[in-house]
């Protein structure tokens, strides 16, 4: 287990509906030394590709494309959720589809912070149906820039995106795959990622 | 000046209604080598309060409070904004109304990561009427916890909040404190502070 699984059955907390909190140390209290190593794995798997901007998506997105922004040595541009807004030419929009919420929500980020010149290294807490990353990806894309890598702390491997999202040939690194969860023993299994082995947690 | 008013004064821009954007490297577009001298700056205001905790608020609040808690080597926890949510018992939370859009929020901490031992720092990018402020002072009461320390980034001067807060008798420290802007000439008086001299720049 690499020191994100670790963290996971650790402080994780399973629930009904193959929820998975992590409040304890990632989308709610932040424990800054786990980011920091999360940062560091993120520049290990991405360095060399030219990365000059991160993106990531309001809020709990922030805090993790932070600690990767500083090994990198370049600036954080966050997407903002927005109910609605009035149509901005100086905006990039995409439309978002919640399946949680059963509601749409445009995701956008200003003209001004993205641009055909930039080799993006897009930055998110979970991944689970992908739309919120395909709202992002969407959103580089129209700027003209490119998506240089697309890191992300925990995919959830049992639900569509992360597939669709390799199929499309995008350069997807998630720090850890949960391949299942049960919520009345707690137990976790992760996908074994490179020299890992496949591991079952109680 | 300091290095924030240098770089609003750079690179912000004052528009009609009292309106100060700093997007470009504090709220949409993150400048990371500015957030480590703010985090540094806030260290040096506030080292020796026995700090042992960050609170912020989502989203803008975030980068801040992480860039700060590295030099203080404290966990981050964010409040989370949301419309209405089901009292729950685990639930630290205030009522936060909202002077731009006219609409009331509730801001909510988990009562397992605030508690009667802490010494909590709260951080925040903009104090205007300081309504946000006083619900984070007032989750940090309930908790039992003590604020030993409110850092902000950028101080509307002329609007109420922060005279409010001081008033009340506790700690606040702004990074740089508008006194006046100008949306046709551009023109902002920061509020001299320290050894600072008053200075106007157009």
């Amino acid at each position: 287990m690499n020191f994100l699984e670790e963290k996971i059955c650790k402080e994780g907390v399973v629930r009904a509906g193959n929820v998975l909190k992590v409040d304890a140390f990632l989308n709610h209290r932040l424990d800054m030394e786990l980011l920091d190593q999360m940062g560091e794995e993120f520049f290990r798997r991405f360095q060399g590709k030219g990365i000059n901007k991160i993106l990531t998506i309001e809020a709990s997105g922030i805090a993790i494309a932070c600690a990767t922004a500083r090994f990198f040595r370049v600036p954080v541009v966050f997407a903002k959720k927005s109910k609605s807004i009035n149509l901005d030419a100086d905006l990039l929009v995409a439309e978002v589809e919640s399946f949680t919420h059963k509601t749409k929500n445009q995701v956008v980020v200003s003209k001004k912070f993205l641009s055909a010149d930039d080799k993006v290294l897009i930055i998110d807490d979970f991944l689970a149906n992908g739309c919120a990353l395909q709202g992002l990806i969407s959103i580089v894309k129209a700027s003209g820039g490119s998506v240089a890598g697309i890191g992300i702390a925990i995919e959830k491997g049992f639900q569509v995106g992360g597939k669709t999202i390799r199929n499309l040939g995008y350069p997807l690194e998630s720090l850890a795959i949960v391949d299942g969860m049960d919520a009345e023993t707690g137990e976790i299994v992760f996908r074994t990622q490179e020299d890992e082995k496949n591991e079952v947690v109680g």
